[in-house]
């Protein structure tokens, strides 16, 4: 069975009451509850974290190295942190950027990703959706 | 019946062939044929359109404003084209931006995309799944 | 008789059903015929040419070197396109940029114009009027 | 009957004795005389001020703002006067910048208008016409 | 008894009418009323000036520059006014630079002070409170 | 009683030792008991935190989202934390960006907030006045 | 026997019209009869195309992909066109830049080439001998 | 006899009291006798003019058109008046640029001259004595 | 005996697995060895601390304000923390800049520190002969 | 019988060891040789300098004045060399700039040039062929 | 007697035949002799120096450390060369900066001066006058 | 023995006199005296050579190209010496890059390196110093 790990950033323990119209009502558990049974459905078993602290984000990408995937959405550590860029390029699992807004329609500075050139590939845009198109993407043989 | 149009922009007429390593040894038709199947999998149907000319993707997608949703690879016109943008900013259809490798992880300038502000969402990096993966995108209801 | 060509870009056929708030109900036939009524008031024949194709816009304006004028809103390839700046700077006839949306209220990529250096003049902002506006700039004498 | 402010910026006393070449060999007054009778003709009263002075230029556009419309000729304050934009958005008569030259011909600092997102529209590039195209955007109807 | 000098820039002779959503319903005089009363009430005397003139209100901190206080509220100057700079750091008297709104929730150009780093400190983003806590800077020992 | 939330970033725990010249010899206590003592004045009452983890800082102002008012003090993190902007955006609370020194007279990668644009407002430049200038800010009515 | 393919872009139909005292006054049909003429000296095989469409010059790049060579002069799209790149960078035969002028002695965006970086080599500056240069370098051994 | 008009710029009426280490201790008054006294030696008479006003100091300069040279110290407006660069432009006498400072030693903004470029020639770093060799530059044939 | 503490930023602790080519097969502890064992023979004792936080970071460097040296690799902490540039500033101790890696020969991003300007010095591209360096720069008197 | 001078910059001298990779396995006096013989073949003579000394490339410049043209590979000054570009201005030879090497799919600095805009023209990543195509460019008449 | 050395830099030995509308017609000995001759009649004695190699020019500035003062026209390396600032600044004599002609009115690169910030002032477009004016500079009390 | 060359450029030779606050008391024959001791006593040898001529430490660092090891201290040519970078790139010895002050702590144009990209590694900051680690760098295997 196929182990993949799901890390969140900042401010994602928020979901559901953090800009609504933005980020949709549902809490940061009922994104993962979908996420964990889409997972189930498709043979393999998610683990979640979640943090603030970017130094425990780089801790947890290490401790996921030898997964079969880690989906990570480093919300706004994405566009400076050249630590968490680091642990991604360190690691041998696969790693899959998700974004639930399209970032790209935001501020500038939210155009730049420190992560995405040492990720596998990244998905924007599509709520919570996102995290399970990355399952598809690391799971899913078309 | 879902109807989802496939829109592939300059030089993808020659996948199979041109740098393999970066893009894989499917040709176009291929990558279409997966398509069409996992779509018919998904109870909707795909048309395609390739075009090395930056208008007559525009015109394309244009066509396709009344759809179920578009997917679009502009290849290299992703990252100045503010016609294709100016188009996708048209037509109601929702539009996912696809792409075959990470853009990310190439020249700095394919790493603007003109037309990410203005699409649903973007799957970079995936190969032929980032089409499968946008079609997900498009029909189903995790 | 004066004769005055006036060459629409890309998504110009659009008009009258993309985003009505800023570009207004009218659709571009409906322009042109406002248009045609005004130069015949004036003195002159309009001719009307419209593609999303770049290289087509070039031809277009190429062909119309011997003209009294050149009306020419090139969309979205008036911030980019060399191609354009150039055929325009080729051609004797006075060519007049127009936009129907004030471009410099808009995003940062539309305040640069690659064409307005080469042509007499420019008018934006003021919707199917523009056009009217250019061709009293290129017939009447005040 | 409407009635219309013109307003001309710094150094457009010199009108028609500096660099004839590019601003042509009209006067000032001659300018205005042409502007008046084209207003009159269509029905409208235009008023004229001039200043050297930046501040000055604020409370005249002040001071029209509850006109039928302001023609704008900011000159050299045009490329980096934050106060007259900020009296331009605060007026609630409609604001057409216009310029004698076509300044996107000339030195790169030219071509950044702090004023042009703040106003109804522009018109550049026609000489002392500039401003007559001015006046049929505010009055007539095509 | 203190002598604190307010001194205001270009445009905000129009507060109260100008923009209400950002600036607020009061009139400069209003907001001075305010202002005046709380120094009285802190034992120190107002004197107020305002113009739209960035030459004036250099005179006008350089006739101030022997008070106990200078309130500055440069306005649209602020961003680009090295004359005004350099009066502020010709006198002795300690300059307090406010803004009634966030200048930093605004556009770009709005983010650069040329008077910050010659004050003594900053107060943004509080309406006519903004001038009433700049007193309380100059006066009052906490 | 209004309930205010004083939160520091890293290395105010070090004031009264670091840098006298520019921070004062005050330490954080001091300062810290100089506010309570303020607040206590104006009827309201003060929690405070340090940190030197940018994640405990988002942390805290997510606590203190249901409170009367948070006064932030982000230090270094001011000028890149992306995190602790999406913390501030996020909750309900007024936030006041303050700073001790007048970062404007500071190294250039100093002026730039990426709080402001997300505070209420900001005050910088009074040392530890700045906080019970933010405290009036919060609860005086003048 | 070789086989050259001269690919020229926008614009270049209009030479020997189009600013002789850059361009000369050679047509295209003379200058191209030339290049056959020195082709013919060297034992090689010339075929010729021009269009103003982008996405034509990329179908033509990519059909001589099995040539000898190919002499490319982007003319207005050397400066921006990913999409010419791309199929330059996809073929196998050698690509070289040619220019009539010296792009460098000209306006400032003349003097990028996006396809510059993929091609074999580039030359500029000599008119119709610059064609003739190219076929010596992809022909002649000295 | 020869005829040379002086003009100061903004702030420079504070002169012997303003930042004395920088400027000197000598009164703008003190300074004007000394270049009198020297344009006298050299057979030369001198008017001299200071505003703190931009649109006054266009005006000057103007008025000074027809003089035998005019010596302009713009002090912060050389940085950014394009309203005074124009008027400078637009008179026939020739203009020479002055500063008391070497302005190539200070912030970075004093590093770029609007004006420089239309003036005659420039001189700084010497104080009075700046004043004393423009005038040998415009009188003196070595 | 001198005391100096070893402080090493993110990613240090998956030394000898993580990209070993770039960064040799040594651990951290095994890098930690090499140095103490160096340090003891100049006569001096090491302290070593590994986070990947960066506030832990910060605080590791207050706690060693008083020993006779640090020698700090930040990693990627290095590029754009102002935190620990501030930590670096506010301690008496010499601070010397090291990393294993020539990082002025990797990305753009690794050639700016921000934590160099207040630094004693720097050392890069020796691999764990830059902390040996570290300690005779520190210890030793040639 | 034509003189050309052919005048090499910096570390060409080290031409068939250095990175024989990029620049081919011929020493500098094999491809002297080389070209001499062709120029001999085109009824010319060529003299050869060599120098990794800027100033004494500028009197080489200098002293070939008035040859019947200059090959000049100025090597790393390309790039910087305003004294070099001053010299290429100030003679009346016809002067071509080579380079072994694609230097547009180098580094960026390389990717600027200084001395084409002064330049006849421009040959690059030929090897040893760029001189002699040169040659044809100075002598040849297609 | 007062000892002053002149020192000029690349291709200022061309003077009188490079680019006489820009530089003059008279050669580098003729100005030279007319700088002697003003010199003298200031009761002060000249020596000069030129080159084109940069290391000379600095040698020279270091040798001419102890004199009374030194006239540096560095010309191109004016732009550039740290190596010439650095030896500016590190010799007691006083230094002018000099140029021919107007550097501001010229290309873009010609308007910064590495070495302007460390000399003692800045004399520029007089021609041959620019030196003598340098010379007043050094020796004459106004 | 080992055989290490050091390499010193531009002013170097001033060391002792020239700003001896930022560089020392030590002059360069006293520091190389120092270096050749040290190198003595680890078992090398050091030989010396300085010149202020760009071209001149090319050729020594070619000709160095055998050795064991070269210490290059480029003083101002490290900022923009493309010369010399191709030379050390073109040499087989190890080159490391030392300064006597800490360039990052100084102006913002000596923060770049042309010659860190390819030097093994970098050390600056710690006075003569850094020439002796430079050498344990190369010869000890700590």
């Amino acid at each position: 069975m196929k182990k993949i790990v799901v890390i969140n950033g900042p401010n994602l323990n928020l979901l559901g009451t953090r800009e609504p119209d933005r980020y949709g009502t549902d809490s940061l558990e009922e994104i993962n509850g979908k996420v964990a049974k889409e997972a189930e459905r498709l043979g393999a078993q998610c683990e979640f974290f979640q943090s603030n602290v970017e130094g425990e984000l780089v801790s947890a990408i290490q401790n996921s190295g030898n997964t079969d995937g880690i989906i990570l959405n480093a919300a706004a550590y994405t566009h400076y942190s050249v630590a968490i860029r680091d642990a991604v390029a360190a690691v041998s699992a696969p790693v899959i950027e998700v974004h639930l807004s399209n970032v790209f329609a935001r501020e500038n500075f939210r155009h730049t990703s420190m992560i995405a050139p040492v990720c596998r590939g990244s998905i924007a845009g599509f709520g919570a959706k996102s995290y399970c198109l990355a399952l598809h993407a690391l799971i899913v043989d078309f």
